[in-house]
């Protein structure tokens, strides 16, 4: 581990692959399975710093492409990197910006020294390349930097598979080189589809290089849920075990009990904060659509179980009158109250891991949160 | 005085009709003159009530006219008012709607009896009533309510004029008769547009009303500064010394001080709050239009003189990255200062009371916010 860092497992499920571990940053120590909220463009979107920080989290996920493209890496540098640049003092990963060339971007061209692509915000040509967006993480400041990886699409061939895993891992073999910060780790990437053959033998490829912990990529793009669980479960099954694993763009309330079951440590996903923006407040009982008509004169929290600091202090009529009146407070709230239900759920994963009553956190999950609901547009990944 | 209420005037200035009192109702005390944040739909938008009683301010104002249209008095009545609707501890006066009646919503007719209006969010017919706005202001449970006035348009004929200020004594005689609430004052609003005599008259008759304070309306309106400053002290000389004058609808930062030359004692306008969200941060030297290019790279904070929590944290160019990329961040930070500066100028302007040094600061503030300077929208009232 680089300077700073450690990651110890101490618990292992004796029912699951699941285990609970303690991962530390210079900015930190991250008690996991742990969630981290997007802050894509140098904010956890509606929330201040502190917020975030009081809704229990440590670790959060900024996305190296939208912060290079704006306001630009050097910009972040000047200001002493991202943690001054947004006030946040907690740890951060930054994420390749890979997935976004792919999703975002107008993508050019992929060749052997890097993806060509065009801006999704004013169509200016840009190159990312494996040592180009780790020298920008490294501007950036990041504790945790990730490679960039090729997202090929879901109707690649196998062949042409094959060949976006190979570029994938000679990236992460020149990532590898290119890398100078001491005190910033680099997560390297598995990729590989649905197919667990072709996951196996990337993880195998991946794990043989000096990273500091190991992500699966490529999941949670469309897939249902039983076709990912086993597909993240097989991955992370020949990680290392001494290294994080962290399942990127998951998930889902039921998918975090179930992944972690299947040996991840790590996930983000935006679904909580765009769910809060979209007026969807969770609770395990399930969603609450804020604007419904049935919770005008609603007189009770979101969630009755819920001491965060929305729930204790507003009702369900207020917070759709703020929603229907289109006030930026109700997606403040939302996203407040939605980041502390993830929170909790973390610490009750945590828990579930000890007791070893993971499959029941999953099924009661799994009935709150059923597949194929409208999810307020949970993408895997911003 | 109501219960829990009092209005002490504690120091006179020599030089000027400004004077510096306490304002002290069943939700707190407050120093006057004093600024009140705009909180129309029971919000001060983009913020948390705790964060606008970080920024100094223990008395915000709400709008029957929204709120009685949406989400409805009943609804707010039933969680035990404004207060605990939106969670404010602090003081509020809401205003009674006759200004929004006749600059938002579609008006239909002014009749003796009240002012029928189709509602500007779905075309509804209502009805607002001198008895009625005063029955949705007790069910608000606002500390102050203000009775239904008439506010003519600056076309009107001085007949026009003398008949709209007749009916709106009428209508403040049935105000008087219509309060019930032991716990609520009631504030008498003069008209009288840019007429002097007028003013003075309808002063006159509204003073001889046992109405807990006096507000001057309709002025703002589009009218240059430079006339509305005389309309305002002029009016202010013949209102009773004892009781506390509000000035609706303004101001500038000029005209804080410059109104309280002329015996002004509260103020509120949306200008800190809707700049904030257009990206102005207001200063002493003026206002910063956060978008502009020149921040870019400006590593330095929006006021180097300000302690609030924005500049404390932030530089201007984190702030236009915000503004730039539509983050809801953008909103509230910026709002936040603009409130943190507000409050510091009002606190400033009941030193300058004190120091007999009011028409100095005004002259400063002349020169920081130029008439006819852009002001991000900042007409009168909401």
């Amino acid at each position: 581990m680089s300077v700073g860092f450690s990651f110890e497992v101490s618990h292992h499920d004796v029912r699951t692959a699941a285990r609970r571990g303690v991962l530390t940053t210079p900015h930190g120590a991250i008690e996991t399975p742990a969630f981290m909220p997007v802050g894509t463009q140098g904010t956890v979107k509606g929330l201040l710093p502190g917020q975030v920080r009081d809704a229990g989290f440590g670790l959060i996920l900024g996305n190296t492409y939208h912060l290079a493209l704006r306001p630009g890496a050097e910009i972040v540098a000047r200001h002493g990197g991202l943690h001054r640049f947004m006030d946040w003092d907690g740890a951060i990963l930054t994420d390749s910006g890979g997935f976004q060339v792919y999703s975002l971007a107008a993508l050019r061209k992929v060749a052997e020294a890097g993806a060509t692509f065009r801006s999704h915000l004013d169509g200016s040509l840009h190159e990312f390349t494996p040592e180009g967006v780790i020298e920008i993480q490294e501007a950036l400041g990041s504790d945790i930097a990730m490679v960039l990886d090729v997202c090929p699409p879901s109707t690649s061939t196998r062949s042409q598979l094959e060949d976006a895993l190979s570029l994938t891992t000679r990236w992460a073999e020149r990532t590898v080189a290119a890398r100078k910060k001491a005190d910033q780790v680099v997560f390297g990437i598995v990729q590989g589809g649905l197919d667990m053959e072709l996951r196996r033998q990337h993880a195998a490829a991946i794990s043989a290089l000096p990273f500091e912990g190991i992500a699966i990529g490529g999941l949670s793009v469309g897939e249902p849920p039983a076709a990912m669980y086993p597909i993240a479960a097989a991955t992370a099954a020949v990680l290392p075990v001494d290294r994080p694993r962290y399942l990127m763009g998951v998930g889902m309330p039921p998918d975090l009990p179930r992944c972690v079951m299947g040996g991840i440590d790590l996930f983000d996903c935006v679904f909580p904060t765009r769910a809060g923006r979209n007026g969807l407040l969770l609770t395990r009982k399930g969603r609450v659509v804020i604007k419904n008509a049935q919770y005008r004169e609603d007189l009770t929290p979101p969630d009755p179980d819920c001491d965060c600091p929305v729930c204790t202090r507003y009702t369900k009529a207020y917070l759709r009158h703020l929603f229907v009146a289109k006030e930026i407070l109700a997606s403040v709230l939302n996203t407040m109250h939605n980041l502390h239900f993830y929170s909790r759920l973390m610490r009750e994963v945590r828990q579930a891991v000890l007791d070893g009553t993971l499959p029941e956190l999953a099924g009661e999950l799994d009935l709150a949160y059923p597949v194929g609901e409208d999810s307020g547009e949970a993408s895997a990944r911003e």
